[in-house]
């Protein structure tokens, strides 16, 4: 069919509009994936439901998403995007690779006893057959490979495992080892210039803001805290602008914000002005896209249904192929 | 449609030929029930991989329990009969169940302990969501009654509980509360005159079985431990073989035997001899409409394809109803 080395999974929860965290640790790893491999990005509402307080804003947090997704590049024609409770046959693969999967190793999982602490009132059921179901998406699809951050290797191993358990068990080949590909994730800190950016702490960016709403936000970042008046002398090494300063500006902008910051030839005002300028022209295009989009969001949600239409159809065989496996009438 | 009082559901794991206990105990009352309700009866292959050693067997399992409840008299043109995996919305379901269901209440349950002691190397997370995967087959087909022994009240407890969690969490009505039919579950007991009749016990008689192996298992039949002789005088109130005749005898012969086996009248053998005659007098009618049945499984077949198709069309509607109350996009 084509040339490329194999499918790639990866999923996200539908958390709106994305930010820049989003934008730099994950995104722009899905568009550039693109060209080397064929692409499952699924939003995976069905995992949202294990931790959410409300499911009122499902709808529209994906849609927000979706938009941000098509217009910073994924290819709907090319990839498949499409939203997890519409493949139902993710959950009927959780429930028999459950009969296979030992509750200690789950109850054991770090990641479950974070949860636990985050959710002390909100441990159920499916909250820790999490890993289940996220083997689950990656195993439906039969992905070769998952872009992961080293903090999530475990999870793969944990699919992998799975995989493992489910062909000994029934005496078969039919589900695949997913291979990781790890992916250097920046640690994008929010305004607060402490914390990772995050919507929940409100310290994000949001990639689709106006050219005000980002300046804005710049504008509020928290700087060098040393650096009290516009006459002392700054250290970007330890600011949080210049950090943005690196991925956003020329070579020659961040050279001369490295010597001038030291020698309080720049103030923190300019300094973040031309950041926020840098910024919306980087961001321009897309939010150009995201503009065009926006105006007929049917689309954007025949996009996902086509894309579930072509997710279902290698579900289907991986699912005739595990039913048979497992010896089902 | 019609004037029957409402829809019931149950399911029984696929174990293959029946025998008198599941005979007496449910088919009977399956057969029964259809003269009052639109009857949904399900083999649940699912629940069988939560702790079954192997698979190899579920379909012969599948086709042989299915033959014994046509014969049995279960009428498929008027109750649905099916197979549980032909209807993955119970495991989407199940999924969306174990979102409200806390971990905790799974783990209290006296059936999971039970569980745990009998495969206490086979607590698997799919065991573990018995319950709430059990709660799905009935809330699936929002089922108002479902038959149930007194031992299993708790089950149908937990569906109702998981049905009141669910509509308070998405705030709606979707879900139905079932009603508990408590029926008379007569506790038969196997021909070692000790132990519950059971497969696995192998102190079974099976209803299929021809009239030749019938008697042979009767004869079988431990009695009286007290009547060592023929000459002994015996008490029937103590003696198992006696709690058959009062099934399958009429009532002069019951009396006979009482009195009789009291004063040493009738000797052992001769009253196994009437109880086989009896018994298999009683299931012939069964055993040939069985025979007819296996003529031709692949009828047999379709009938659980066309139950699933069925079956289907309310899981279908259940499922719309379900995913919108949550907010799926
Ligand atoms: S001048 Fe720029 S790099 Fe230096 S402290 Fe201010 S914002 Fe940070
Ligand atoms: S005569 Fe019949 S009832 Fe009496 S002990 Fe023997 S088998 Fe039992």
């Amino acid at each position: 069919m084509s040339n490329k080395k194999g499918r790639v999974f990866s999923g996200a929860r539908p958390t709106g509009r994305q930010h820049l965290g989003n934008y730099l640790g994950a995104i722009k790893n899905y568009v550039a994936l693109q060209d080397e491999y064929n692409c499952v990005y699924c939003i995976v509402d069905v995992h949202a439901l294990t931790t959410v307080e409300t499911t009122q804003n499902l709808r529209q947090n994906t849609i927000e998403m979706a938009l941000d997704w098509l217009a910073a590049g994924i290819r709907p024609e090319e990839s498949i995007v499409f939203i997890q409770s519409h493949v139902p046959e993710v959950m009927e693969l959780h429930t028999y690779l459950s009969m296979v999967t030992p509750l200690g190793k789950l109850t054991d999982l770090p990641t479950f006893k974070e949860k636990i602490r985050l959710h002390p009132n909100n441990v159920n059921y499916g909250l820790v057959g999490y890993p289940v179901l996220m083997s689950a998406d990656i195993l439906l699809y039969r992905a070769s490979a998952v872009p992961v951050g080293v903090d999530q290797a475990p999870h793969i191993e944990f699919a992998r495992e799975t995989v493992r358990s489910f062909n000994f068990r029934y005496n078969c080949d039919v589900l695949v080892e997913p291979q990781m590909k790890i992916t250097q994730v920046p640690k994008v800190i929010g305004i607060d210039g402490v914390q990772k950016m995050s919507k929940s702490l409100d310290n994000h960016i949001e990639i689709a803001a106006t050219a005000e709403e980002t300046q804005k936000r710049v504008m509020q970042m928290v700087t060098d805290p040393q650096r009290q008046r516009r006459s002392d002398p700054g250290n970007p090494d330890v600011c949080n602008v210049f950090s943005f300063h690196k991925i956003f500006s020329t070579p020659e902008e961040v050279e001369m914000v490295n010597t001038e910051c030291r020698k309080a030839g720049i103030g923190c005002v300019d300094c973040k002005k031309m950041l926020a300028k840098n910024l919306n022209a980087s961001l321009a295009p897309f939010r150009a896209r995201r503009a065009e989009l926006e105006k007929d969001t049917d689309a954007v949600w025949d996009v996902l249904m086509d894309g579930a239409k072509r997710a279902r159809v290698i579900a289907e065989e991986t699912m005739t192929d595990v039913r048979q496996a497992i010896g089902l009438p």
